[in-house]
């Protein structure tokens, strides 16, 4: 039995809102942006600046030439970048803790790594992203589509590279989760009750009871 | 309400057995070997030889230089694989119209496209399809892990090439199914319980009713 299901999703996939569905449905905790609210209360930054960095892909460090060997240097925004991450991995570890809980984003799937998680990755064709991203907001209603897909290949090469800079891994690899759903042309709240359905004793039950 | 399913798989991943399965559980048909089977038929060619053309990749068009120009020449072998992918394809519409059927590989995603299709990727991680490998049968039994995952590569590599071959798409490009299914440490029988209740009329309901 599951008690933390991770998402990682493509921007504009509907995953936000398929892990809100979910975690509704199963009375688990969601966490999401209250992510980001307890690292800005725990090191006094900004949200808006733990945000943009959580969001954006980190520094990278930059090795200067001394004679003939190379030194990284520890640069300060990629300092308060892993210390960010440090806490970030921190509040997930205790979050996972204290109930059980669906978390969009944040590198769970590798900080809780050896606990049983249910990982999921949200996804969908280009023009199925851009239409939900319409749906959004006055913001992105404003945007044209070519606009609204330089934003939308902007932000996921950015969640790739922090992903792969803190775990290692290649995101939306499918080694890397159990579950991988397409959203195009799909209902969320059909998807919602489908996967909520191995939570339910008389599936895992049912499941078992077969040879 | 989907009446067809398809299934695409990595060898070794337990996708014919969720294939199988899922049928016995939803009453509806399931096709694999009766493919070939029905090819041979038409054909008149044996299953083995059918298998062989169905699984390897296609004998690829092998340009002469006549002048300074670049001809194609129609390989015999190619022609012969071509005409059985055109059985297939045939026999597939077929076999979709006639009852709610899950059909395991043969290009069937694709051959389908414009039905209203459910379509599966099963997959798993290398050690976990070396081991349900070994369970196959005293074949596999004999192999090094190293053979078997020699085998393993190779027969992907093949389903790729005759995928991509006739469809032009990516083999296990995420976009290309509706669900992504990790098989690693996990129950066929959960999965199948779970997906069943995409069937499952008081599912669709209840979701619907959702707002």
């Amino acid at each position: 039995m599951y008690n933390v299901i991770t998402i990682s999703r493509q921007f504009g996939s509907g995953g936000r809102e398929l892990g809100r569905r979910l975690a509704e449905e199963l009375g688990f905790a969601y966490y999401d942006d209250e992510i980001i609210a307890e690292i800005s209360k725990r090191t006094s930054l900004s949200e808006e600046y733990v945000q943009q960095i959580v969001e954006h892909r980190p520094v990278t460090l930059m090795p200067i030439t001394i004679g003939h060997s190379f030194y990284p240097v520890q640069h300060p925004l990629m300092e308060q970048s892993q210390n960010i991450y440090q806490e970030q991995a921190e509040i997930i570890r205790e979050m996972s803790e204290k109930s059980p809980c669906v978390i969009v984003g944040c590198c769970a799937d590798y900080i809780l790594r050896d606990k049983k998680l249910l990982r999921l990755f949200v996804f969908a064709d280009m023009q199925s992203k851009i239409e939900r991203c319409r749906l959004k907001g006055p913001d992105e209603e404003k945007l044209t589509e070519k606009q609204l897909r330089k934003q939308i290949l902007k932000v996921e090469k950015n969640r790739a590279k922090y992903y792969e800079f803190y775990t290692g891994r290649a995101w939306g690899d499918k080694l890397n989760y159990d579950l991988l759903i397409n959203t195009t042309n799909t209902d969320i709240k059909l998807i919602v009750s489908v996967i909520k359905r191995m939570f339910d004793k008389n599936v895992l039950a049912e499941a078992e009871a077969k040879e």
